[in-house]
């Protein structure tokens, strides 16, 4: 199936570009890309479970248009995402002879899109980058925004830049091939779209995850263009992440604490996120903005997705320690994404270090629960 | 003295930001940067020749200003500018909880602006830049423009990201302390505005670089202001270095080239670029596009200055290969940055490599001067 595409143009300035969401839209690499840049050099980013699914595909679209493709398969995984690897493909550029015009393409989820992009952003002080992400959470959010950037022991994406892709394709079809873990874990970040902005969106999500998690095209399609519009409007809004666009982080202070705490790999990012937004919707619940029957919805649609709902058994302080190093800090104080209700989040640094204990103590698993797999 | 500083804006929208000129003006760091920023915490980078002249005064002035100062020491040189250094300078601001709005101020030259800018554009995704240039090279070039970045064992700058500082003030009395081997690679860097962009800026070099080279306080103060507004011009006109910016690298492309086949730290920057530009005016010469006469002023008036008039004896296909790997290479075709006459530059990528090999060699020093010092 080739159909037209959904497009979903961001309004950026000269940094403005487009996301295309549709069926089969890998085959169309080469000749979509072709009319935005000058160069006819490409280096693909990948990794080893996507590179035997699509590569062929893409450097075959690539081909076909008359660029020289220089492909890099990396090993899966968030230990990819460090600078030893950021290093290691500016070296392979290198090597390659790669110039400001060779476009930097990644295909994959989160970390391969994050760490391409983080190359692109500093190799020659910045080359044309394109996301062909390949999973749910990728599509929803990492390939949105211009968020790009690497781990480093102490915490998660502490290094990285603001930098804007020139174009995202978000084919569809690559959901057929996404393990059940990982296409659940982006749904986690689908429900976060509804909860801090849009009820509606909500209560279609309520009433129709068996069609999502079926993988239901239409349905899909649809869920999947309204998150990222939903995030391209607040992106657009607040390019440089400084009001609005704090509220996309609802479920995620906690959620990097449990990555963190846990190392990082056995928490996938989304299941972390829905494990955060618990904690984070109970803490509402507690400082008294939004009401129980709030939380309850918010746990029953998470645990109907097949998400986990409580944190694993780490030390409270192990908790408030490793978040206070989250970047999301200012003067010392956590700043928390709160919920006043289904659709509305608000940003507040004014939690009660007590009331924080509570609501991490509150929704914490035994041991034996301690990950989500 | 602390007279009131000459003050230059560079009007870039949102990235806008000033640059001060001016007599004593390390004093002032902490009262002129308190009202630009949210936070107060700042980590000021130095090396180990510029922290004893100049550390405490600024650590004094900032903390006179209410701000906390982390402060971070390098080895000098060079060799300083590696992701080895970038890595070290990130740890050392996660271990001190670091934040978002803390500023990361450059104390020092072209070295420790560069590596600091590139931290301060990855650190959490960027945090606020301030520079206090201490070099005529870095007061009439690197501090203006936005480049920041690190070295690559395959070359000069090929990581790095445009990053513009919130501030920036020049000190002329750090040029006191400036040993005149480099004050005299500096004004390579003065010299070639006048011979891209003003053609009675380059007259005033010729009547007053006397007075120039003994720190003659008006005088200096009045070229430094120019060659900023120079550069500013350009660079608010070409953010992005597509067009008229690449004139800026007037003997930049055989400079890295001397000073990568010769080991960083050999030769100074400036003295590479004096030695390359050159050679550029005697290709553009031999290319019908100036005439000897304006070849020979430029040599003239590199050679009273002091500057190297002459290359390293490499052999020529060393040097075409290393040029290769420059950044300014566009579909394999090298950049040249040429001169039409003394106030006119022109770039150009069809210099026919014969007669490249020819500009090369009829500007090669014996092995005996290898280097300039």
């Amino acid at each position: 199936m080739n159909t037209t595409p959904l497009t979903l143009h961001l309004e950026l300035g000269e940094r403005s570009y487009d996301i295309l969401i549709g069926d089969g839209l890998l085959e169309t690499v080469g000749e979509r890309l072709a009319p935005l840049l000058r160069g006819r050099q490409a280096a693909v980013v990948t990794n080893t479970t996507v590179a035997p699914l699509y590569l062929e595909r893409v450097t075959r679209s690539l081909a076909a248009a008359g660029f020289t493709v220089l492909p890099i398969v990396l090993a899966d995984g968030e230990e990819t995402k460090d600078w030893r690897h950021w290093q290691q493909v500016i070296d392979r550029l290198l090597e390659a002879r790669c110039e400001r015009t060779t476009a930097l393409i990644a295909l994959g989820g989160g970390v391969v899109g994050d760490l391409t992009g983080f190359v692109a952003a500093t190799f020659l002080r910045g080359v044309p980058f394109v996301q062909l992400p390949t999973t749910l959470l990728s599509q929803v959010d990492a390939s949105v925004g211009g968020k790009t950037g690497i781990n480093h022991p102490l915490g998660k994406n502490l290094i990285g830049a603001f930098y804007q892709p020139r174009l995202v394709m978000i084919d569809l079809a690559t959901l057929e091939s996404l393990p059940r873990r990982e296409l659940v874990a982006g749904m986690a970040e689908v429900i976060k779209y509804g909860i801090i902005r849009d009820a509606g969106f909500f209560q279609l999500l309520e009433e129709r995850i068996d069609q999502l998690l079926n993988l239901e095209r239409t349905t899909l399609g649809e869920v999947i263009h309204r998150c990222t519009a939903i995030k391209a409007e607040v992106v657009a809004a607040d390019e440089r992440e400084s009001g609005a666009r704090a509220l996309l982080n609802l479920g995620h202070t906690f959620g990097h604490a449990i990555e963190s705490l846990s190392g990082y790999g056995r928490w996938l990012h989304g299941e972390a996120v829905a494990a955060g937004t618990v904690v984070a919707a109970d803490l509402s619940q507690r400082l008294g903005l939004c009401g129980e029957g709030d939380v309850a919805r918010i746990r029953d649609l998470l645990r109907r997705t097949g998400l986990p709902v409580t944190i694993p058994a780490f030390p409270t302080p192990a908790y408030l320690e490793s978040m206070s190093r989250d970047k999301k800090v200012e003067a010392g104080r956590i700043r928390f994404i709160l919920v006043e209700a289904i659709g509305r989040a608000i940003q507040a640094t004014d939690a009660p270090a007590g009331t924080v204990a509570l609501a991490l103590a509150a929704n914490m698993a035994g041991t034996d629960r301690a990950t989500p797999s």
